[in-house]
């Protein structure tokens, strides 16, 4: 029906999208909203009365066009406010696989829908008030979490525990914010003259110290999110026949919980995804880029170190038969001390003890990419160049938009302790304060812009 | 909990499935059922009142797993008879991506929901009597269907189409059969004297002749029914270079309708699926098979060769700028007249038309590969020498079960026809008779045996 290049977040047209990916399922879910959405659907569907059904009902019956039944479904049916987008809504169960579930689309679309914008169920929760905005981002990272601790703080988040933390903090800062205000706004007669205020002090300083000292906190939760979400890069280094192919390959197998078996994760012939002690790791495994013939070679190189340079961690394997080379050597000056580097002493059993290893201080492991041997060992010396779990309870921020906004608060109210500190002018410091506690409220969505709103939900996922 | 190696489809335990892929989707659908399942979930669900829901309504709740709030959920509760098992039911919509939905499995696992065997609610819904067994199969037909065309007919048999049809044909001859063995019962005398069972004749002979044509009907409709489901089977060949790879890629890109961009759709380098007027065309290119290296030309030649002979269908490519060679002379006394072959003058932008063509009753189709030039007639060629639609609402077989139990009765009823012609004795015809009813008994499922039923359900997809 409508032009989806026309249709923006905010007109109030109703949507649908498929909530679940088409393929060989038994069953395809389908997601309408839309203030008449259940008329619309009413009018292509097998019992008509549906359109009287009561919320949080679910109603079996047909998707007709044209006097033709479409596929038998159970539709739900929920009444505003009490649905995921606080619209009228339907989720509509279809039978799986490629035809039913598009042939019921078209049915829909026929019949008034349009095609949802990326996120636009989640946008309409947001504005009609039923998430605030770091739980509208959580559902996201819930939906592509790829490993259990991630899930874990994504509905940590969604939960709300960020929400009440930029809550809290945010209340607090706007106390110490009201009292500079109030003093700028009425006379120093009105003022007791013994007051922080008429002194020309911040007044509730300590309130803005402790509200800095949990930002920063947040802020630095961060580190340890983002490698929760997007995996620690684990490059694997070491000359042509060192065994890194084989040793890709072999850590894909041995670990358990590999994540990129299921569908949709991202992978290349040089990438994968593994979980170890829960965490989920990107192998990166450089030996196609440089084993190439001699025309590419170069480039090949130069993409290697590329990786190694936005690595996190480099296993870097030796030849066991061959010993630790020059070649070796020179490699390893250059990465050693700039980032952990686990050394193997590969082919292990062929080679010789690692007794000759040039430098006393590192130990390196002794594997055999081959049979499997000594990959234990390897597990748990990168769980130790890992960076450790945080199983507490607390708020941590959840995306990049959030960091941003965090330490710009972060950065004025530091800004404003420190010219308090030098008990510059109230009306210097409150201006400060003030962008502290916008930035906080942008975080939740109590302030935003359209074209913000926009930016956001645009990075969700259909049918979200 | 139970070892699903232990586990088989005639137990009642509770059960559990993904009905949706998990992935990069929105949700993910976890169908249960069982007795129990209403308050086995409710162990795991915040609010526990689940338990007292009533059927056909939905529960907004949370997944809970030793305290810990797994994910927000949406579960539809189903109660006896009313579900699709015709059991206690729930669907519960988790959040997509990898992490929530097995989060959530394992929860349920963990109260006591077995993995469901494939099939296993279809199966508990045909043992519960929801379905017969034409219907339950038209389920996994409906969720594999690829086509439009494919969908309507297996939505067809849903409604109960076959079903019905077999049902119409069964009663009738029951009542032969219930004629014929009236008389084996009696004795003469209690027989009028001129009927035609004292005549020793099979009585309403007429009413299975009928029944025998009606089968044949069905049995006749398969042909066309595979095809929608399997796809027409096109190899594209041709000499090196003649552009068979470019044609390829060509019809994959100009069709609209391509159907394997859809995840779970089989798919390798050479094999790809396109719907052509509705009917789904597995497009085969044998270009990579021949032009391989000198080494295993041999290899590929003989399976172009096997390719071909599978061929519904042929596209024979002339290299329009070489003219029609010895080569493609020979090649095409081999495919000529054998099976549809269509030929294309390829590189037409560039060629000479097709003017000095070797036989004078084949027109080739014009087409550049490269540029687009031609292809919409060479889709009409196609369409032409496809088998053309059935839109007649009549019922169809769907599956190879189903048209190998309707050729049973079908063979049954012939023999019994050819025996009543020779007046042979009734109790010799009788017993045939009642072969072809039973053949229609074990299609709708009246008559089966718990091997017959495990075998079948078994190739269903878990979650159906």
């Amino acid at each position: 029906m409508s032009d989806s290049a026309k249709s923006h977040y905010g007109d109030e047209s109703p949507i649908a999208a498929f909530a679940t990916t088409p393929g060989n399922s038994a069953l395809t879910l389908i997601r309408c909203s839309g203030k008449d959405s259940i008329e619309l659907v009413s009018s292509v569907f097998s019992p008509e009365k549906i359109k009287d059904a009561a919320g949080n009902t679910v109603i079996h019956g047909w998707i007709i066009a044209d006097n033709n039944k479409i596929d038998e479904v159970l539709a739900s049916v929920f009444r505003s406010p009490k649905s995921y987008t606080g619209e009228n809504s339907l989720d509509i169960c279809c039978h799986g696989g490629a035809a039913a579930g598009i042939a019921v689309m078209t049915a829909l679309k026929n019949a008034g829908f349009r095609d949802a914008l990326p996120g636009e169920f989640t946008f309409r929760a947001f504005m009609n008030g039923k998430l605030d905005l770091t739980r509208s981002e959580s559902v996201m990272e819930l939906v592509s979490a790829k490993t259990e601790i991630g899930r874990r703080h994504a509905v940590s988040r969604l939960m709300g525990s960020l929400e009440k933390e930029i809550g809290e903090i945010k209340q607090r800062l706007v106390q110490v914010l009201a009292a500079a205000e109030i003093y700028l706004d009425y006379s120093e007669d009105e003022i007791s003259a013994d007051s922080d205020e008429a002194a020309g002090r911040l007044p509730n300083k300590e309130i803005a110290v402790e509200a800095l000292k949990r930002l920063k906190k947040l802020s630095a939760s961060w580190q340890l999110e983002r490698i929760y979400q997007e995996g620690v890069k684990l490059v694997i280094a070491g000359r042509p026949n060192a065994g890194k192919s084989s040793l890709f390959n072999s850590l894909l197998k041995e670990d358990r919980s590999i994540v990129n078996e299921l569908p949709g994760t991202t992978r290349d012939w040089i990438e994968a995804f593994v979980s170890i002690n829960g965490i989920p790791v990107r192998l990166v495994d450089t030996a196609g880029l440089r084993e190439t013939s001699d025309s590419v070679e170069k480039i090949g190189v130069e993409r290697s170190r590329k990786l190694l340079q936005e690595a996190d961690v480099v296993v870097y394997l030796i030849d066991g038969t061959q010993g630790f080379t020059k070649e070796d050597s020179a490699e390893c000056e250059i990465w050693n001390g700039k980032k952990p580097v686990i050394f193997l002493w590969n082919k292990c059993d062929l080679a010789l003890p690692p007794k000759p290893f040039p430098k006393a201080d590192i130990h390196p492991v002794c594997v055999s990419a081959k049979t499997g041997v000594g990959l234990e060992e390897l597990f748990s010396a990168i769980g130790s160049n890992l960076p450790k779990h945080d199983e507490s309870s607390a708020a941590a921020l959840g995306t990049e938009r959030q960091k941003k906004l965090v330490d710009t608060a972060c950065f004025a109210l530091e800004e404003a302790l420190v010219m308090a500190e030098r008990e510059e002018p109230l009306d210097l410091i409150a201006p400060l304060l003030r962008e502290a506690v916008n930035s906080l409220g942008e975080m939740t969505g109590e302030i935003s812009t359209a074209d913000i709103l926009e930016e956001m939900f645009s990075r969700f996922c259909v049918g979200k």
